[in-house]
């Protein structure tokens, strides 16, 4: 594989990672350049831990208004994955933790981390529930979601979303509900926050980015919802979990960058949240065309619609390590092995319609995604599964 | 109290919180603003979790290259105070921690956060130690330095230094030294690394940053130093803390944006650094100017030639609160009450040389120091301390 990867380095369609593949939107350009200016002009001292009045401000008028929160309840982070970790430092030792697989895998790895794992649930989930998770029947304290789903590109609807409140409700439990995608969601069906659920303010923290959809991955900024409601038992008192994050944050962090606050906040101005949207349909644009040429060849898939992810079932009885080497010993391309997310994704390979519109191109029309099936047919040299 | 604040609010000085009044340096502002240019023409994905390796490198061989260290050892974080508590993460619940007083509070509050009050020993040093500690005569896991320290400017020097390396390779114990002050050190007596004292590189990490040097404040850059040999005892096993470090790290963040990793690196070069020391020099040159108008005043004071700030005795047996009260009302100066930063500087105040000329001048020209003296001295009436 090897001699393979090096002959054809430079003619690699990389499909794996999702990592954007457009610049950062141009107003938050024109922004960044601007905040970088005026660093130059005057002292920009320390930020505010809990994120700039103004940022918090209209990422609750431009997302929450119709929910009775407040700026006072969105804390600005440097990404969902610190969040995803960091909340950990919130609960007692003994606290008990739920996580889904196949999913993003950090929350299971923090939870392991943290010295939990006798104390941490895993849910799985298979191709018959489109690889979302169903409340068990019986208590966790805190259960990590991730809709819609990196890697199954799937999404929880209401009724699925609402089976989840209702048992966190029930059993006083807390959901982190992992949004990361949340802006790529089309279908009207699909919430576009866990707070249109009635009883979520209750029980639900929301973690939303700016990564994707505004091309923020080399810049690092995100955002967390914590209600008023949502309560957890610390040192054996039910407390609200936001007042315990904002004093996490004031006394760990000092905040983020004020040039990447800035660039942040004219995301949400009326022009950049419309060159977001452009970047948005894009990618999904590009993971649909994945899909339909997977479909064409005779693969099952899921994803595309709500997120920007195709989830793909290995041809052949492939494993997806296999089926991985296959693709890129074939067709150039790197994929995600599923099995990477959890152990029920194996036999499935995730590619990324985070790409240009040339690589999607190439893959499309010049590789021949359609070759492949043919091709497997003929009992190809599978790499070795590591 | 009020009443004074607001009728002189825009007259008040404020040498207060430890925050830059100059604006970022020249370099880092083009470099900030290039680097925005560049993603506005080409995506910028995900930083590296440890830190670009340009960056990593540079400061090995900037700062650490005369030790066998490489750039392996660094890793680049978002400030001096994230590493302080993440660092908490490495440690078992039952692992023993030092911190002492007056100091930065975060080692402390950290903490205590997690839950480690009954395992923590706070050393308390009062004035006969220039308000530094020394090492006590049992074992302590983990020990926070805080040299050059804040609030007392005062910094320990090699000797200081190498006993508190030889009690730890000692007592196998690891220092945490919190040097965020370290480019202000001008005595030559004063190690300009903990590197420089022999063991160290078996029981030291060292945290610097670019905040007070090059005016990143608002920026958010620093990086950390995990020396190979460094171990601790983790699962009941002796492991390097660097690997355990960098999992951290690859797991739980994205790494810093790209902008302010270029922006920083841009920092050491001979031109940025000339800048970045041109603003340390003019700090240093505002903290002596406040310190010998104490002086000349009769105040007691300390500080001022290797780090930013000047500890002041308040004068009539005042306590620190009294001093900061009466100092707000009858001159309009903001200080830091000395008691802010643990019991042992009750009775002292910290001001900041972190200021403009024009705040100097007016502070030492047209306020007159030497006025409170005499003022006090007719015994005022003094402000409630909370």
């Amino acid at each position: 594989m090897k001699k393979v990867l090096e002959s054809s380095k430079k003619d690699l369609l990389n499909l794996g990672i999702g990592d954007v593949s457009l610049p950062l939107i141009p107003e938050a350009c024109k922004t960044l350049q601007k905040a970088a200016f005026e660093m130059s002009e005057r002292p920009i001292g320390y930020p505010s831990s809990h994120g700039d009045h103004s940022l918090r401000q209209t990422i609750f008028e431009k997302f929450y208004k119709n929910f009775p929160l407040s700026s006072s309840n969105i804390f600005i982070s440097d990404g969902i994955n610190s969040d995803l970790g960091n909340i950990q430092e919130l609960f007692d030792q003994t606290t008990t933790f739920g996580v889904h697989e196949p999913s993003y895998p950090v929350p299971h790895d923090v939870c392991i981390m943290a010295g939990r794992s006798q104390f941490t649930t895993v849910i799985s989930c298979d191709e018959k529930d489109r690889f979302l998770p169903k409340p068990p029947n019986h208590k966790i304290d805190v259960m990590y979601l991730c809709t819609p789903n990196n890697p199954s590109g799937t999404a929880m609807n209401y009724e699925e979303l609402k089976a989840w409140v209702d048992w966190a409700n029930f059993n006083k439990s807390i959901l982190i509900v992992d949004a990361a995608y949340i802006d790529f969601i089309q279908d009207p069906s699909i919430p576009k926050s866990i707070y249109e659920i009635p009883g979520a303010l209750s029980c639900a923290i929301e973690l939303r980015s700016f990564s994707k959809s505004c091309g923020f991955t080399g810049l690092r900024c995100s955002f967390s919802v914590f209600p008023d409601d949502v309560k957890g038992l610390i040192a054996k008192q039910s407390q609200p979990l936001k007042a315990i994050w904002a004093k996490r944050m004031a006394t760990k962090s000092n905040g983020i960058a004020y040039p990447i606050q800035q660039a942040a906040l004219s995301c949400l101005s009326e022009q950049g949240w419309h060159q977001a949207m452009m970047q948005v349909n894009h990618y999904l644009k590009m993971a649909k065309a994945l899909k339909t040429s997977c479909e064409k060849a005779g693969f099952e898939t899921l994803g595309a619609s709500n997120a920007p992810y195709v989830f793909i079932k290995c041809p052949q009885h492939m494993n997806s390590w296999q089926f991985f080497d296959y693709l890129l010993e074939n067709l150039s391309i790197v994929s995600v092995p599923g099995s990477g997310f959890g152990k029920s994704a194996e036999g499935y390979i995730r590619l990324s319609g985070l790409i240009t519109e040339e690589v999607c191109k190439k893959l499309v029309r010049d590789w021949k995604v359609s070759a492949v099936l043919s091709k497997t047919s003929q009992t190809p040299t599978f790499g070795k599964a590591p």
